[in-house]
């Protein structure tokens, strides 16, 4: 049976061609205000006005919500690190306590910790850990999200981390798109050799993964004292000729190489991009990578500076917004928070983050041409919010203003 | 009847004298692993280990709800300005675009947007507006909240606002406490004239306020171009006379005298602080006057300095979190996120944040010997969150955690 939300104050459809949103086209939101969504099987039927959307003829026998508010593509969350067996309270405690990062890692935290309690964990209960932090993702309008492993750097805790996210899509409705992220440090074991690291990832873990279907994308952590620009290109090549899709961690910490490296090996995005240059930014533009930009980190990071989106937009490069969820340097779930930051520290506007968090989260993973926007024949993924402007999603900030998450034309999250 | 909250996995009691916390002091959270919080009447009966609670004589009828997670004290918000018109949209939109202050001013923008919106509401609708906001408080574990007028700047308009608190109490279980703030700003009218605008608040708003006991607390906003050290000294003394317990907003932009002239009136708390230097500590310290820090504003506007929470908790000063809610310059109801910002932007401890925006809230409120922890005697004003561990709340940000509030033994918020 076909459903029909309606009611809607202002939907956001982000109508227009299948493709990336750059330059200006980022403010286009195909706003649409007192509109109605029609949805079955799945699919989006028709958005509009109302009264339009009414006239359809699956409109008459539908089911009815009147949801009121405001509708939005639900957000494609392009770039997480939600499989972790724990939260890294006691890091967190140190540093608000005054302690270095050095001081941190001699206490035997950071990523190591992270890595430990990976290695230890069984696969059902990570798994069951993942869907439960699914979860709230859904009730904060998130209806794709990606995940990634690399808290394990061996071959059977970076398979494990990606059954775990193939074993959760069982347990959750959040769509989940699995990356090996087996590139992401360098395991103490291999005594800082990172070259010997990177060898023993494409020989053992990276065709394993590919064989078996377990990532969609493969990325790596292209920065001074883990993988070279080098590396990264040659990696992520062999991923490509593997059947991953390359993505690539560059220029976070220093201006290094990364989206470059990325760019050269057909990179579908290049994630942080706090440090590009004109350079950097011009091969993203040409390979036609998006930029995805993660300010939530620099919030948690205390850090002063924020990725440059006001220059990658007037560039040309389509910027997409992700969480960065992650346990060291991002506790954070909810992209209405991630659109706070962009624009209170990004300089984006309310319209640039809307599209940055929906439409072209989609195309960082590919899959713009069936989500991302409310147009008819892509899937039925919507989010709702108690709002009376889409601007308030952006402006009221710190807390979850979604009333209803809809994936694939089921509602799977309804705030009472 | 008698209910008991029980399998908390963490409760934390803020258990001892009914004072502020001060220094160490703010440390001491009073954990009691696996326990049980039982209320009856709207008070708090017993507090403890769950089996230690379980045997207390109203317990076997007690009503039992397992809610697991853990249980705070409900946040005590000391400083909101939560009723106002109208989000201020277009100046976020504008600031986003890369607008300066001045043309945002220039476009009708500012506070004075704000006392335009305000001065055009009717009562009901400002009073049921503010009710609906309150709910988001309530969803987010805060259980009472100070609100001040300040956006109306005529007789009139600061009566009304204080008058929709008053009406908004019967619309909403949150505890709402008025604070006149009409020396808030110089209205237009008043050509920049402050001494002539506080001459006339002093003979016709404060008079009035008092009189129709619209208010707990009158407030004042002491900065350069606002009102001076001696005007905030002599206000704030002529509204303790006459009932109001004095608050300042001081040391926000500029160190500027304010902390030490409303110290000097006896504040209960004097708010903002981002500008103090020794003195104006030692005299908060002297006159046992709260520090209520607002550190989600900074975050905001995009700041890289953030009030001196160390400085002020090692001189002994009992420091206390708040919201700041505002259309200006804050627009955040979620106590939650100020304890993100407080611990990842000003060095304070899960525990010290978690001590301010409880006890230190309460008592910047002058109602901690009511509120603000869980001490049998006290009203029965819990939140609840789905955690493991109480650093949960700060660590996670963005979001919102808490699955359950009471406020005077009734449950007035579950997350389904």
């Amino acid at each position: 049976m076909a459903t029909l939300f309606t009611g809607i104050k202002q939907l956001l459809t982000f109508a227009g061609d299948l493709s990336p949103r750059a330059g200006a086209a980022m403010r286009e939101t195909g706003l649409v205000k007192n509109a109605a969504v029609l949805v079955e099987g799945g699919v989006i039927e028709a958005a509009g006005p109302r009264a339009a959307v009414a006239r359809h003829r699956l409109a008459k026998k539908a089911r009815v919500v009147e949801t009121g508010g405001i509708c939005l593509p639900g957000f494609v969350d392009s770039h997480t690190h939600m499989v972790f067996a724990e939260p890294r309270l006691k890091d967190f405690s140190m540093r608000t306590a005054g302690a270095t990062y050095q001081q941190i890692k001699a206490a035997g935290g950071g990523i190591i910790s992270s890595i430990g309690a990976v290695r230890g964990q069984a696969l059902k209960p990570m798994a069951a850990q993942l869907a439960r932090r699914a979860a709230r993702f859904l009730e904060c309008g998130t209806t794709t999200a990606e995940v990634k492993s690399g808290y394990g750097l061996s071959l059977d805790s970076e398979l494990k981390m990606l059954r775990a996210v193939r074993d959760a899509k069982k347990l959750t409705p959040l769509e989940l798109l699995p990356t090996l992220l087996a590139a992401h440090s360098v395991p103490p074991e291999f005594n800082g050799d990172a070259r010997k690291y990177l060898d023993y990832v494409t020989a053992e873990i990276l065709p394993k993964a590919a064989a078996e279907k377990l990532a969609v994308f493969a990325d790596i952590f292209c920065e001074k004292g883990y993988f070279t620009p080098e590396q990264t290109t040659a990696y992520l090549k062999e991923a490509a000729r593997l059947g991953l899709r390359p993505k690539v961690h560059s220029e976070q910490l220093s201006n290094y190489g990364g989206t470059r490296a990325g760019a050269a090996a057909g990179a579908v995005s290049a994630d942080h991009a706090d440090h590009v240059y004109a350079e950097d930014i011009a091969a993203m533009r040409d390979a036609g990578t998006i930029a995805a930009l993660l300010p939530a980190s620099n919030y948690y990071l205390g850090l002063n500076k924020f990725p440059p989106a006001r220059e990658l937009i007037a560039e040309g490069v389509p910027v997409a917004l992700a969480t960065d969820f992650n346990p060291g340097t991002c506790p954070c779930w909810n992209m209405q928070f991630v659109l706070s930051v962009a624009c209170t520290h990004c300089a984006m506007t309310p319209e640039e983050a809307l599209c940055a968090a929906t439409v072209n989260g989609a195309w960082a993973l590919g899959i713009g041409d069936r989500c991302g926007a409310v147009i008819p024949g892509l899937q039925a993924d919507l989010a709702f919010f108690d709002a009376d402007d889409y601007r308030e999603l952006a402006y009221y900030f710190g807390g979850n203003q979604c009333s209803l998450t809809v994936k694939k034309g089921r509602i799977v999250h309804a705030k009472k």
